[in-house]
């Protein structure tokens, strides 16, 4: 695999090019011209290959990155199951085995208790409010230092917005309903799920759908109507439930290797980063511009029946998170922090939430 | 002005560079070097040099263009007047006078009848739904139809929000409190003030507080607690209206000289292009962690008083604006298919915003 095949073609670099008559040509001059390098990564994901939204994220930042790196960088995207499991997406990437990793932080929050707080946690921040803690209230900041010790640069790489509550074959009307369920729910929402006396499982997208149509489990949660209607949950359960309490705006992540990325010119370091960003933008608005439609092919096509959790279970719901959350917190340091953090950021910015776009919202409806 | 000074100092490149141990060693290999050009580009734009979260989210496009593009492309931002006057932007980019412009496309409606449907209208998208619909719903192929006789085209480059209502020195109690008011308002949200009795007056920025303190304008509203602090409206103003009905989520604007443009080679045309992507989206987070700390210091420190507009105010007035696009989207053909398109989107994305994120947002109050 030790290719060090530098091929060196460097072309006959010559002032003479002839500039065509354009906007540019007042101000077009030749630079110097180093040697370049180009590089062949692999990014590996959580997700199953070309998958509608989480899939072709991972695609869009590999193809972003080729293009504005006029093809220095080469970046070949790897499934679940492909390379590496969907669940070693964060040991390969950590070994080098490949440069770049797609999946969702909280997957990995038995290696990282902190991780939770970097995708989503129940009842706490938005989409835009995530980008918000995030990239201007410190959260990129103690997500880097989790990740460093596994040689690890964390990127958001993608927000689903608001999720959805779940699918189910029974109506969810008190808490007791959630008795004994066996429901596929990742991350803190589990733990949640569990001490309202259900029985959560960790399962990844690719494997949700025969364990809910073999009866291995009896719910399941995964993102929204977008990539719900994708697996065909419709064909297995019947009710669809909101608001997706468990994780109300998850930030995807996209980690570098970090020797890989250190050893990057300052160009390109830039291009991968930003590449990423565009990326993480992007998700939410083709999620936002997609599930309406997905939801209505549901519901008008596939006669599932749209639910609201009531709001006494919400309030308990929200009570065992808080719990939870704070236990999680406690778990070590870097949690306690970003919890301080995140926890002090939201206080603020429900505010600002409720003051505008949520009195928006009320009025736009009058 | 005509530099054709090409330097052309093309370095001998060479093959012999040793790597140094790191992630990508396996893998890297120099590769062909071509002639490279640079390009000294300027920005105009209609707000103040630096003005918080506008003037700094032109010089972020710029330091990104820079930064990926390795210096091959330099911009020089200018704030308004220094090389053209505010509402002179949209015409210098046009003309080549400079390669980039940061605005909002609402200012040109007087030349371009569609241009408010790609920055905001009364009652409209919120700032997600814009990104969605212009991303993912065809609004940015029309607003490339609407400029390309003008030789530019434009991006998504920045979106604050939704904004506040505004700035007043007595109540709003009823419609009839509008009445004679003379009031900074641009765009469709002028024309609604109009014929609920105000009197709308187009200004750029850094002429409002002046306005406000001669007493030529009764009452303006700008932006947003984080910029409507820098302007210092709380000196000149008792009351700060929620909601910003007439923007709700504002997409300002990146325009680029097409012909600049198309001179490019294909990696910085990227650069360009996503440059603006990932500026467009930090906006949007840079607005929502500021203005909550920014309303705090308003109403704590500065005795703002905090009123949200009467239902019965924000029906008519959400009357009368249906009324007013409906009549602009008559003005010409692409102004017809620019609503058409919108409102299809609008009624579709309504009803997921309601299920999705009004719906989490209404139980994580509960």
């Amino acid at each position: 695999m030790k290719r060090r095949d530098f091929l060196g073609a460097v072309a006959g670099a010559t002032a003479a090019t002839a500039l065509t008559a354009c906007g540019n040509e007042e101000s077009a001059k030749t630079v110097n011209v180093e040697p370049q390098k180009s590089y062949e990564w692999k990014m590996v994901t959580t997700w199953p290959k070309n998958f509608p939204g989480l899939g072709t994220c991972a695609n869009n930042i590999a193809k972003l990155i080729t293009e504005m790196s006029g093809g220095r960088i080469n970046v070949k995207v790897y499934g679940a199951g492909e390379l590496v499991g969907a669940f070693e997406v964060f040991d390969a990437v950590s070994q080098g085995n490949a440069q770049l990793g797609h999946a969702g932080a909280y997957y990995w929050k038995g290696k990282i208790p902190s991780a939770s707080f970097f995708s989503s946690v129940p009842f706490g921040l938005t989409a835009d409010e995530m980008n918000a803690w995030l990239f201007y209230g410190g959260g990129l900041e103690l997500w880097e230092e989790a990740y460093k010790p596994f040689g690890l640069i964390p990127n958001p790489g993608g927000n689903s917005g608001t999720q959805m509550g779940g699918w189910f074959n029974k109506e969810i009307n008190s808490l007791a309903d959630l008795e004994g369920l066996k429901m596929r729910m990742p991350g803190l929402g589990g733990e949640v799920l569990k001490r309202a006396g259900g029985i959560p499982v960790t399962l990844p997208g690719g494997e949700l759908f025969p364990s809910m149509q073999s009866g291995a489990i009896d719910a399941t949660e995964w993102v929204g109507p977008y990539n719900d209607l994708a697996f065909g949950f419709h064909k297995v359960a019947k009710y669809y439930y909101t608001p997706g309490w468990q994780e109300p705006g998850t930030t995807m992540e996209c980690m570098i290797n970090a020797e890989a990325f250190n050893g990057l010119p300052a160009d390109l370091q830039s291009i991968v980063r930003n590449a990423i960003k565009v990326a993480n933008a992007d998700m939410l608005s083709e999620y936002t511009a997609r599930n309406q439609q997905a939801l209505h092919t549901l519901i008008t096509e596939h006669n599932v029946e749209l639910r609201h959790f009531p709001d006494d279970v919400l309030k308990e719901l929200k009570k065992i998170s808080m719990e939870v959350i704070e236990e999680e917190a406690a778990k070590d340091d870097l949690s306690k922090r970003a919890w301080a953090s995140q926890k002090a950021f939201k206080e603020q910015v429900i505010k600002w939430t409720e003051i505008s776009e949520q009195t928006y919202l009320r009025a736009r409806a009058l």
